[in-house]
């Protein structure tokens, strides 16, 4: 962890001077270390995959970047205020949320993200496994906003449009799925996982993950899940820049967290609303208790799915998986 | 750990045969350990303080045992179905709450109990901290309920519904204190704290944690608090049996537990409400964004308090600290 900022300065101070080359000498002034240490940060940039050329009695100068998601290729593009100024960043781990929740038990301080190129044994809602190849974008992020538990679910909801802002970027329209699922030309491209630690009164933290199947091929999603699953990168024809959207819905979750502290929930829950496409649709909804059905006419100020039944009544479920019903025509 | 049941099945047969000898081949058998294995555990609760005579020829005999919370003291005159039938016992520790809740992160079983003779760092509500000398019960249980995070409120007026009720064996009429703090005499002689790991929609864990001030004399509770705070052995002018205290109280909770699961919230309320001597008292709220006035006429169906503010109207306050204003008469 102590040498994110160094290894951020060299990565910086060389992305700085692409059009030439750097020294040895200036490298190690812009980046306040020795001439030893940029040499074993070169090396490290290296191992990570950054093409970086030496010439002697020049300098170096930076080829290329791989497509990795370090704190020094990430916090350069970063427009937020706190949120993201600190990235753990791993290969691979077995979950961001399980190392986000255990920092945070330590004392991991707000606005703290953790990023994996892979994961091991990523988490979905309901204790399914959650498919995590290198090429998506695995992130959860650390707040400690303060709140009562039962106003935690309002984070599923502001998570969910934080992702959706983010996407509609790359010039696609997301829909999202009650809670928080993300939906691209139907299929999911996005899971939200929330976890909580609190006490009756008092949320410790939260742990927000996200997962966005981001740029791999189809063949990685797992085969039962393929025909409601797809990759961005498939969806729009081409790789999409992950530095950007992870900068980017960096900036839509802080903007949205610090509107909903600030009294902003009927804002985000419209925002919710306007993307949410099941909205008005007869569904089913599927939860531990059995199948309901009826019309989904809203969700409720806790983010309870308001389903109106057919005996005209309307009753809110706050947990469930939902389908919309096929016409019979 | 593993050796909890030997020990158990060594204080079982003692007790048993109290009037008279039991020899070291009869308790080996007892036990199912080898002669050595008896010698051992002999050895090791005289250290913890139990009088065991040993007379060559005739065998052991209890003369009598510590005034100490462990599995086999506790469990054999437990009358709970599943609750407390796995005990992990510490001299010291830090919290209570903090030890059951990393055993609950590796996946400790709902229903274990953790219980110290004294904590270093006691946890209250509100980040505040907790005396916890010898003498009290230090008790904390991890429970796995199928519930929605923010139903989880309910369990911390349960909690104090099974304390209050196992308190009242004594012959005193505890009251509750929204909410959950038990007083005798108008003084606290209770805490709970409850803590929570979840999802959006899905609890993960409860730790229900417990501090009892039981049998200690007042210099043991800080100056600062002795106006507001008793003890149990204070109040009824004798020490009482914690054994029994934390047996009744476990019980208590595991029948509370089983009834709330069931759909009996609204009687646990009642239950609740009929020991609540502030209800519909004149009474001030302190809150994180000030003091509130009003008449307390009652509790939502998350464990709220409801005030009837001076202008008639009605609020709901999740957390904070009540006082019942003093008459100007």
């Amino acid at each position: 962890m102590k040498k994110q900022p160094t290894e951020f300065a060299v990565i910086k101070a060389l992305n700085k001077n692409r059009d030439g080359y750097i020294s040895g000498e200036e490298l190690a002034a812009a980046s306040s270390i020795s001439r030893a240490a940029v040499w074993k940060h070169i090396n490290n940039l290296r191992e990570k995959g950054y093409d970086i050329e030496a010439v002697s009695r020049l300098g170096y100068r930076l080829v290329s970047s791989p497509d990795i998601l370090i704190p020094g290729e990430i916090i350069p593009i970063l427009k937020t205020k706190s949120l993201g100024k600190r990235i753990i960043h791993r290969e691979s781990v077995d979950s961001t949320n399980a190392l986000a929740k255990s920092l945070a038990e330590e004392g991991e301080r707000e606005g703290t993200v953790v990023i994996a190129e892979e994961q091991s044994r990523g988490k979905g809602r309901l204790g399914r496994n959650w498919s995590s190849p290198v090429g998506g974008i695995w992130l959860s992020v650390i707040l400690r906003p303060k709140i009562l538990p039962l106003e935690a679910s309002r984070f599923t909801l502001l998570a969910a449009v934080a992702v959706a802002k983010a996407i509609e970027r790359l010039g696609v329209m997301p829909e999202i799925k009650w809670p928080n699922d993300i939906l691209v030309n139907g299929k999911k491209v996005c899971g939200i996982l929330l976890e909580l630690s609190a006490q009756a009164d008092k949320i410790d933290y939260l742990v927000i993950g996200f997962g966005i199947n981001a740029n791999f091929g189809l063949g990685r999603i797992p085969k039962e899940a393929r025909d409601r699953a797809t990759t961005l990168s498939e969806a729009l024809g081409e790789k999409i820049d992950r530095r950007r959207l992870v900068a980017d819905l960096l900036f839509e979750l802080e903007s949205g967290y610090r509107h909903l502290t600030g009294g902003g929930w009927k804002d985000i829950l419209k925002d919710w609303k306007k993307r949410c496409a099941m909205l008005h649709k007869s569904i089913s909804l599927s939860t531990l208790h059995g199948v309901v059905e009826g019309e989904f006419v809203g969700v409720d100020d806790f983010g309870a799915i308001r389903i109106k039944l057919p005996d005209g009544g309307i009753k809110n479920f706050a947990a469930g998986d939902v389908t919309v019903k096929k016409r019979l025509t």
